[in-house]
């Protein structure tokens, strides 16, 4: 497997359009369209929100049906959450009046949106921005990078990815895009991201590959502990790498997990890193923990304790925090046994263990945890399962950010 | 039942004093000691965490014993936790000196500590601190809020409060104090609190009665949805109010219930709005739901958001965050049936029903959201339960307090 340069488009037969339809944002792109040239199968995880989102509620039926999809159709500014029969009204507008212009079936169109919940859509102004979308696919990285853009809400930097693999002889790509960067906490689901590939594979299979790289990747990142209306994980998976389809677990569905995988932890690192209000991607690998979940939610745990985030942000190695938000995970445990380092570019050091504090550097503990990248390393010493999750400190900046959202 | 002034030296036959014994700040108190002059039935509640500071385990052992109690010996600036022997020595050497100097047993001292996780405490400082305080004991108010003080650490103002009340034709005083501010999450219990009372009162009613009572008050208030390893809620009764011991369930023990409860709610309530950088309390009302326990959940969930704390502090009336931390609090519902309004000083909005925005006045919001004591009121239309939560915004302070803590 290797990464290339590229994101969405990269898998054969996939194109992309980005627009500024003035939804909310004005002067910038906030529509974006992605399409394949032929069906694709597609695997769909969504937020577990008991407050779904109108696109939520449209793409999860669609994925339930299992027929073949052939685009995504997606906006920035307003979530269309929170906005009752008239939403979901819009949203099937929105699938209706996309697939005219594709030549395809509403039912094949999957909807996204993000942004300000509890406010209505502009009909007139998605149509139109639809309009300019289908007239203006590219196969070109670039129209998957504006695609990318013009997705974004609060994230500072475009978030995509491609890699090749060989499966059974044929070379398959699989492209991915994402956008965070706040109410960021997947539960069984992440924020928007869309993932491409011309892997030949079947609906089954591509699902079970898609939960299986969710649950090391998305769901173990955090920005806010907010989990969103709007979640939603799409993957899309034309064929066109010609490979025979992959239908059974074994060789080529390992080297597709590979794949899917790399691009799924990419993009949810870059979410993490990209949190709100930023200033460095803060990680929590536990080791020597007795189950895989259990080891996820003592590294969850860690990651989201907002004390523990401020610590990070003020380069303060102010420890006793990552083993207070440990012990109220929920998992028990015997704090005796548990070592705790703090690792980046700058280090490692040891600064817990047999139940007390070790003697170290407080000038070395500061010059760790002023990296961009900083993990805290803990080992619980009861069994052989490990787990990271993926968060981001906690600045001014983030509160700044929260407090005038919407204006 | 009415309201006095005063605190923790209110009710009969308590006394406390206060000193500086520079245990970790410079400049100001940082022990307490708190006695009473006869022997007092106990009741306690201590952090669910599963890593317990060195005075929770000391002190859950002596509540478990339910031998009578004399005093609790307290201090800022270390928390004791994450100590392991040593931690332990330690506070057995607090106990037991301070038993020494008041002629008491070791196991009649309760002992409790707040500050910075993972630093030994110094033996030396310690005693010394405790020589002060047991000469300067006064049952004046004046001592009680020193005390108080003296226990503080990021807190803004000391919070206490004193009752009283009829049992059995005799007059009950209850008093209170307790301190905030950060890593407040309770679970099962709270931050340091204590309360004396001359009730005359058996330690199963006590401990029931102290129970009913956190659970509508301390546990329904967060900061930074951090529990700490420290957590303490004691309640000492030493019955020199003369009334006829409580011993079961009636109407004396529904008064005496209340005045605990009332106690208990002001003093949850004061933690809550001085949170670490707060601006403002944030409450969230709950009614209309299937079980209390719901009701808890959902209210709860909505103030330990992050995002619905940035729009109290941004006055920014961004309403849909408030529905998304409902649907993601684990209790089931349908968001059509909800009802959102936004109550405080300034008035009363609604927002939200049938599953839509409301047409409302930005200003007016915005108005509402500006002042101290904010409220968002929830209507689930499900039943009949009803529970109420208490937090505070999240402000650039919080991130400016705990970035740089320790320094």
């Amino acid at each position: 497997m290797q990464e290339i340069k590229g994101g969405i488009t990269s898998a054969k037969g996939f194109w992309a359009a980005h627009t500024a339809a003035e939804i909310k944002y004005k002067g910038r792109d906030d529509m974006a369209l992605i399409v394949s040239k032929t069906p694709c199968v597609c695997a769909g995880m969504f937020t577990s929100n008991v407050v779904k989102a109108a696109p939520v509620k449209w793409d999860m039926e669609i994925v339930k049906k299992g027929k073949p999809v052939c685009a995504i159709v997606a906006n920035s500014g307003i979530a269309n959450a929170c906005t009752g029969e008239y939403g979901m009204e819009i949203c099937a507008m929105e699938a209706e009046f996309t697939a005219d212009q594709l030549g395809v079936y509403a039912d094949e169109v999957l909807v996204a949106s993000t942004g300000v919940i509890g406010m209505q859509m502009d009909e007139e102004k998605l149509k139109a921005g639809i309009e300019k979308l289908a007239v203006d696919l590219k196969d070109t990285p670039e129209a998957g990078t504006g695609a990318e853009k013009a997705i974004m809400t609060t994230d500072t930097r475009p978030k995509e990815i491609a890699v090749k693999l060989e499966i059974g002889g044929c070379e398959v790509t699989i492209g991915g895009m994402c956008k965070g960067s706040g109410m960021i906490h997947p539960n069984l689901c992440t924020m928007l991201a869309f993932i491409s590939t011309d892997a030949n594979i079947s609906a089954k299979l591509l699902d079970k590959a898609l939960k299986e790289a969710a649950e090391d990747t998305f769901n173990m990142i955090s920005v806010d502990g907010d989990t969103s209306t709007n979640d939603t994980l799409l993957v899309l998976a034309n064929g066109l790498a010609g490979n025979k389809t992959i239908r059974s677990t074994g060789k080529e569905y390992d080297a597709f997990c590979e794949g899917l995988k790399y691009v799924c932890r990419y993009l949810a690192k870059q979410m993490a890193g990209d949190g709100e209000g930023a200033t460095a991607l803060f990680m929590c690998e536990v080791t020597g923990a007795d189950t895989v979940k259990n080891a996820r939610i003592l590294a969850k745990s860690v990651i989201c304790s907002s004390l523990t985030k401020a610590m990070i942000f003020g380069h303060d190695c102010n420890f006793g925090r990552v083993l207070c938000a440990l012990g109220y995970s929920g998992v028990k445990f015997d704090p005796d046994n548990v070592t705790l380092s703090l690792k980046s570019a700058a280090g490692e050091i040891r600064i817990f263990e047999n139940g007390a504090p070790l003697e170290y550097s407080e000038e070395e503990a500061g010059k760790i945890l002023s990296e961009k990248e900083v993990s805290a390393i803990v080992d619980m010493h009861m069994g052989k399962a490990s787990a990271t999750a993926y968060g981001c400190d906690l600045s001014y900046d983030y509160v700044k950010i929260n407090a005038d959202y919407r204006s």
